[in-house]
């Protein structure tokens, strides 16, 4: 078992509340307490507010995140570093472990220490989660191409020779439909938590942060999570109305989650760095919910290959039952050869998995009078080049979903392992 | 006490949840369950499941998402009437009054009774929230200007004369910055919901059934309530960090609903199919919120008028302390002239009073390196005349909060007052 996986047990499953500024009691009420406040409670000093939400602990041997029970919401940020500066760029990431580790158990993402007269001072902290608990946030961070070579070809932080080969931008798959505005970036954050305040919150945090050495590139809420990474959790669904994440590689599946998503020792010589992380690929994918509604409930689950009321395959049995793909109807394949799940199954690529943690989206409306909204996803893999590219090529290709798909953004990350306590996330790519 | 405002006790507090398509044992595992399939179960045939969350009644003297205890989640949409045809508007109503009736209870949106072959049409509902429960789900209608007079001044409907003298289109406010793509619309639907598949869901659905006769012109998602409407809630947190809500007209101040809330018997002559309904107003507020981060916590407390932490007024005591706008430190009001607080207090608009229901948002990043977030304000008021446009006006002029904000979209609608059984909502609009 990694650990970040499950909620730890005392203290890191601690009844935490964020907690206001100091300058309780007579002083916070009043002109005099605003005045009198400006940094955080320490967790420590508010251990005792009682809330019924765990909390995952930050360090770990992997980056919690990602084989973490999925969350409900998500906020995900990309972002591109504005300075050239080797120091600066590892300045941030300390500064971003810290407030990770801070926020992630439920305290504000500011330092820690009284601070004199910091009335004066913006707050450490944006306020917005003040009173809330941790929520089961996690926070994850990624390095985009653009740290090892920027687009110009410059090798602006001194990495070019560690970067990962499988670190491409991704291909330009059939019909995309590419928004540069929501496509790439330097660095990325996955906020995943059960309350999206908390999520939206720390994403803010760390923007925050990072002004004058980053900026954000784009970001994306995610109202409800597409998939499980856990036995213990019941499927959700995404907007075409199916279960989602039914064979999706879970925690409790250690044997697959080396084989499919950790990147393992021996996989990249100049990526040694990245070791027991993984790759993280985004794709958000706008759904034409408007013609799907129209098709005929028979055509849909031909077209995703299992049954929309249970998730069972269309060759029968329960949700968890394995699909036929040999059975047939006549001459025909019960489960068509364009149907989503074949076309994207282990079968058809070599026994290749991946972990899904996607979510589902509205981002307000379209210019041809419908919900602009649809399916954010998220892989993690272990090497993108046998993990990714071609199922998304062979999706392309032949699944039936396309017609009903528009895909709008993208983006690859190389995720470092997890941060060992005093160390920061990403550390050992720095090492020298 | 209004109906509508409270959980109702069984049979509507029902632990009723959606289910899928019929079908179920042997005939839904597979190919032949696929197509044996159709119409969805009625909540009285799955009564049984055990959910936590209550259901809020859509019939009512008002319509249910007014004084209901705000949930924390929200979709809006605003949508214009595509057809002439007076009765074709009719007829949408009538169905989405029953789908609304239908989804609030936790139901699925189409209609009830079996379909004989019916997995050769489309599925009655979109799907994606089958198994889960109404979460307080509330829907409530409203009609914009367009309705009685479209843009071109043709009276499509033959309403003119039934329309009421306050929807007009809102004004101009200073350092507004409308877009049109945000702004107006015929028709909306609030849906508010404590999980946000069942908001979206529900709007999804309605958009559905009003495919050919209206289009989408603009929809908004918040993710977290600003606002509370009963005592009974705790104060939530708006982007700026600060408690919203805490003065809010909440359902127990019943007088105070008759004053200033729903339109009273004798207040417009024309629009008495309107007594006993409210205006609704939206405003679209974006927060340049990395701006804001860099001001001290003190300057902050003062632009608002209150501390960030407890929400009490800077004159002392606790959130719920009436401000004391009279004491000075040295020759200088302790709330300033142009605190948030102040600015909009109903001591300052001759005891104007409003009932806020709005949102917070993020939706995506702006061009300048920032999160696109904000606050998508709610307001239902007797009369926007008296009740906001002052108030907007005031705030627009002389608010500290001005030079964080930007209006970025706005709508005034004309919310009928609650359905009766065997109604749909608007009815006696259309009553000759
Ligand atoms: C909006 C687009 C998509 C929809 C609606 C969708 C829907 C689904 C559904 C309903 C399932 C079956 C349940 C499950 O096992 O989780 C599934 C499985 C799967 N999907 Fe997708 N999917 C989408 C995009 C993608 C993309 C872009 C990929 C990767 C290129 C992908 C890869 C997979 C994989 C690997 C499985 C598991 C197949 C198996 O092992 O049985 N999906 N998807
Ligand atoms: C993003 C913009 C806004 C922010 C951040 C904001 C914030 C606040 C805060 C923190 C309070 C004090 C707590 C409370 O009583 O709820 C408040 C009160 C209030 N706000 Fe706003 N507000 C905003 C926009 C507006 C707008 C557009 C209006 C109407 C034109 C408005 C009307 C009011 C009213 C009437 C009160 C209650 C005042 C009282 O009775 O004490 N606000 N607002």
């Amino acid at each position: 078992m990694t650990s970040g996986t499950t909620p730890s047990a005392t203290p890191s499953r601690a009844k935490v509340s964020r907690r206001g500024l100091i300058g309780g009691g007579a002083a916070a009420a009043g002109v005099a307490g605003a005045f009198a406040a400006g940094r955080w409670a320490t967790p420590e000093e508010h251990a005792v507010t009682a809330v019924h939400a765990s909390s995952y602990p930050f360090c770990g041997e992997q980056q919690a995140g990602i084989v973490t029970p999925v969350q409900d919401r998500l906020h995900f940020v990309a972002l591109d570093v504005t300075t050239d500066d080797r120091d600066e760029l590892i300045d941030l990431l300390r500064r971003w472990t810290d407030a990770a580790a801070r926020m992630t158990r439920g305290a504000s993402a500011g330092p820690v220490g009284p601070v004199e007269g910091s009335a004066l001072l913006p707050p450490d902290d944006t306020g917005e989660a003040i009173g809330l608990s941790a929520s089961g946030l996690t926070i994850t961070f990624g390095f985009g191409p653009g740290v090892f070579l920027d687009a110009d070809g410059n090798d602006r932080f001194g990495l070019a020779d560690r970067r990962p080969a499988a670190l491409e931008p991704l291909p330009h798959f059939a019909a995309d439909a590419l928004d540069p505005r929501r496509t790439g970036g330097d660095l990325c954050i996955q906020a995943c938590a059960d309350d999206p305040q908390v999520a939206v919150h720390a994403i803010r945090n760390l923007v925050r942060i990072g002004f004058g050495t980053t900026a954000v590139r784009w970001s994306q809420l995610g109202f409800g999570r597409t998939s499980t990474t856990s036995n213990a959790q019941t499927t959700p669904r995404n907007l075409f109305g199916f279960k989602d994440g039914t064979h999706n590689v879970k925690l409790e599946e250690t044997a697959d989650l080396a084989d499919h998503v950790w990147v393992g020792a021996g996989d990249d010589a100049a990526a040694d760095w990245l070791v027991g992380g993984s790759y993280l690929v985004t794709r958000r994918i706008n759904m034409t919910i408007e013609v799907w509604d129209r098709q005929p409930l028979g055509d849909q689950e031909l077209f995703v290959g299992r049954t929309k009321d249970s998730g069972a395959p269309l060759t029968g049995g329960g949700e968890f039952t394995k699909p036929d793909f040999a059975q047939q109807v006549g001459d025909q394949p019960v489960i068509p050869v364009d149907a989503h799940v074949r076309v994207v199954h282990p079968d058809q690529h070599g026994g290749i998995r991946m972990l899904r943690r996607g979510y589902n989206f509205v981002d307000g409306s379209n210019d041809i009078g419908g919900l602009e909204a649809g399916l954010f996803f998220i892989g993690y893999v272990r090497d993108p080049r046998t993990h990714f590219i071609p199922i998304q090529r062979a999706m392309a290709a032949q699944d039936a979903l396309m017609e009903y798909l528009k895909f709008t953004g993208q983006a690859l990350f190389a995720v470092p392992p997890g941060v060992r306590e005093g160390e920061y996330v990403g550390q050992a790519l720095f090492a020298s």
